[in-house]
């Protein structure tokens, strides 16, 4: 059966997987980037995406973090026993649309099915693999005292549609997850500010866990300007409904940029043009201080912490 | 929770492990091989293996088939709420071990934790990243009547060590897993006799499977010699009590070369002096006849059929 799917869908929805037990791919001279992640998100169909369409963004994210571009994607399915075969159809047309538009090839796969009530419908690993731009020398312990914090658009889209599902408020709301691939994004940023620092994504944990561990890294404190951060009003509201912060709820389709001051602008500029980019801003700024310390200024000029989620704010939010 | 588990248990286990959402690797100039595969073994902990040195072994080895030599893994954990931590650092220790042997480096990984009754207990996806050798073209699709079909050793021992466990056999008997990194075999095999056509491990649906897969892609017949083929006779005692045909049964560190007649000789010495290859013999030859048709011929000159293995004989054999 599941033979018959994979030459069925799955040749289908990508086209050249390879059904050999390893593809064999053309790489160009360089650094390899490498990135895993698995995705157990509930529900599995949710506004704006799908646990598919998020397996493809999440790696392909992951890779460009690294200053690389994603080229190829393995993918690994583990299928509860029953699983609906026109959802799983469903997800893999959505994951081949999504790595067509990031531009990357799903070159190899996996499917093990495990008894009903052993996994709770479909769970997804992707890895990815990448080409690192040539002279790029990203680390989260690069940041310099004055650089730039840039946000690619709004905070807390992606954990909020999923809550919301979860809840039963999604009904009446245009709340969509941002899940996105965001490579070309951090390719147009690269070109046009080639000394950032560090790029990442802020999944799980949000922006507040993402600054904390760059912060921690580089030894510097941050200063986050609340009222320059761009947030959907229906997301300030519903975390002020549910008791969220906004700064640890999951985003899927956003990146952090630290970028030196005089190169901020070009960067801000790049990724205002580049997809999924339209509400970029400059967010704050690397300063001196306690290291590892990120801080919150609002509207009134007072100053709060600004801390690493601890525990699991929203659990298989990915 | 999870993060200092990190620390403390993976960086522990896996050494240089990069906590950066990709890894940064150095990659020989040439073609890369990339495999993955979702390890969902029941029990988890059985004779001579585990669910971790298993995760090794399985995609150490598929990148070998390719003939790459694996360098880099990533590892992808599903967790379900409440795992016991002793297991976990025991899979992980064993994962590391079978890792330093393979000579592969555990580069980047992701974990997922599911509330209790989502998954059962832990899936492990591991994906590699392998360099091909120069030179190298192996295709199933490769092989020419009179080739001769090498196997490294006995067949059947990893699923009838799992089913055993499972049916409480397992008292009395010696059985034990196969699992084995067969890098190095394969690397050996292929300095000694480099015109091998294909190296294929018999996983799930066993001999009968991978022989019939490569028949069919090669478009020709194979004949084997039921006595050539080495069989642990405690495998073959389960096999009739249970009404298993071995051919079909699950290996996980096994591996068929198809090699022309001229390089056999020295594939198969090559084989026996290799790690794991002590048992390796030639177990039949590609022939004339219907495309895709293998056969089996007894110790009496009879001749049946090999066919593959419909559905799943055994689930969660790995």
């Amino acid at each position: 059966m599941m033979r018959d799917l994979i030459e069925e869908v799955f040749v289908d929805a990508f086209g050249d997987v390879q059904l050999e037990d390893a593809a064999t791919l053309e790489m160009p001279v360089g650094k390899v980037a490498l990135s895993t992640d698995t995705f157990v998100v509930s529900p599995l169909f949710f506004p704006g995406g799908d646990i598919g369409h998020l397996a493809v963004c999440g790696t392909v994210n992951d890779v460009a973090t690294a200053g690389a571009t994603p080229l190829y994607l393995s993918v690994g399915f583990i299928l509860e026993e029953g699983f609906p075969l026109d959802d799983l159809k469903k997800i893999l047309i959505s994951m081949a649309k999504c790595a067509r538009e990031a531009d990357v090839k799903i070159v190899t796969g996996d499917t093990k099915v495990v008894d009903k009530g052993a996994a709770d419908g479909i769970f997804i690993n992707t890895t990815g693999v990448g080409a690192v731009r040539e002279g790029v020398d990203l680390s989260a312990a690069n940041c310099q005292v004055g650089d730039k914090i840039l946000l690619s658009g709004t905070l807390g889209d992606h954990g909020i549609t999923i809550v919301s599902q979860r809840e039963g408020m999604g009904f009446g709301t245009t709340l969509e997850t941002d899940a996105a691939p965001l490579n070309q994004l951090v390719s147009d940023v690269l070109d046009a500010a080639p000394a950032v620092r560090v790029f990442r994504d802020p999944t799980r944990g949000g922006l507040a866990s993402c600054l904390n561990e760059i912060a921690d890294a580089s030894k510097v404190s941050m200063l986050v300007m609340e009222t320059d951060v761009p947030i959907n009003p229906q997301v300030n509201g519903a975390c002020e409904m549910l008791g969220y912060d906004v700064f640890q709820v999951a985003n899927e389709g956003k990146m952090v940029a630290i970028v030196p001051a005089d190169q901020a602008e070009a960067a801000l500029e790049a990724m205002r043009k580049a997809p999924y980019g339209e509400n970029a801003a400059i967010i704050g700024e690397v300063t001196e201080g306690v290291a590892g310390r990120v801080s919150l200024r609002n509207a009134f000029d007072a100053t709060r912490i600004m801390d690493t989620l601890v525990g699991e704010q929203l659990p298989r939010i990915c």
